[in-house]
């Protein structure tokens, strides 16, 4: 078994992309609300699961994203967890951020939060901690609070497109 | 479009159990030696990109872990990426802490660290943020090398199985 990049050696940020291009992320889209009480929130394919008990989440995301500003200890979020299904709504949520809540795929949901709709569970939270590393944040949550919806495959993000986890 | 618990509130843990059954989580493996130099090491479905420039990934680990006490900043670390042929190593990789390494399916690699053999990608990493978060932690790494392997569908953990990401 071989590595094919053996002889001429990628450079840190390439073999960082490659990589990463190789991993299957789940799609996931975390919903807030501005200072001044609009919908904000974004798709990420970041969100891991941190500790059982108590129940932590975690997430990465940018520090220049529209969002980071809203982004504070004590902040209430919605977590999305999106099915195969959800396609359109994971492009909608990765798309331009003045387009997100343009339509009727979602709702007012607990503590006045962005609700998506068809998702295949959804997590009430509260950032408990917020690390800043470089131009990017390490971010957990603690889940308050939490619904499934219908049962689908996982949507995941591999290979630079959308994709479906499928038992082996 | 309904959610199933509507009428019986989840608890909190009960949510974010059912939440993360639901995701689709890319299977890694992230080694490091002990203090003594013996090979140490466990598979990860928390493994995200964290920035694209500078080149940081992010896992999370439970301060539990057999190789916690190993992991400080600075650390030198690889991190694998498994795809859908490699599910008997992230059994492997995921059982016994004492049966991780018995066996040829690793060998001396990069820092003398333990390279798994028939990985998609591979990343040679430093441990550049270790954050504690009640009896876990969130942990960055800085990039510094790495290679591919064949490619592969991704190996997912989803529904409490294993799982390939497959287009959709």
């Amino acid at each position: 078994m071989g590595y094919v990049n053996t002889v001429e050696a990628l450079s840190p940020s390439q073999a960082f992309l490659q990589a990463f291009r190789r991993h299957g992320a789940g799609m996931c889209v975390i919903t807030l609300l501005t200072s001044d009480g609009s919908p904000a929130g974004f798709a990420a394919t970041s969100v891991a699961s941190l500790s059982a008990s108590p129940p932590l989440a975690s997430f990465n995301m940018s520090q220049t994203a529209s969002s980071w500003r809203s982004m504070k200890m004590g902040t209430n979020v919605l977590l999305h967890f999106l099915g195969a299904d959800s396609e359109g709504l994971a492009r909608k949520m990765a798309g331009e951020a003045s387009d997100r809540f343009v339509g009727d795929h979602w709702s007012e949901g607990p503590e006045g939060l962005p609700l998506l709709s068809g998702v295949s569970a959804w997590l009430q939270c509260t950032v408990v901690s917020l690390v800043e590393v470089e131009f990017a944040a390490m971010v957990a949550l603690r889940v308050k609070a939490g619904e499934m919806g219908d049962t689908q495959d996982a949507l995941v993000y591999h290979q630079r497109g959308y994709g479906r986890a499928v038992a082996l």
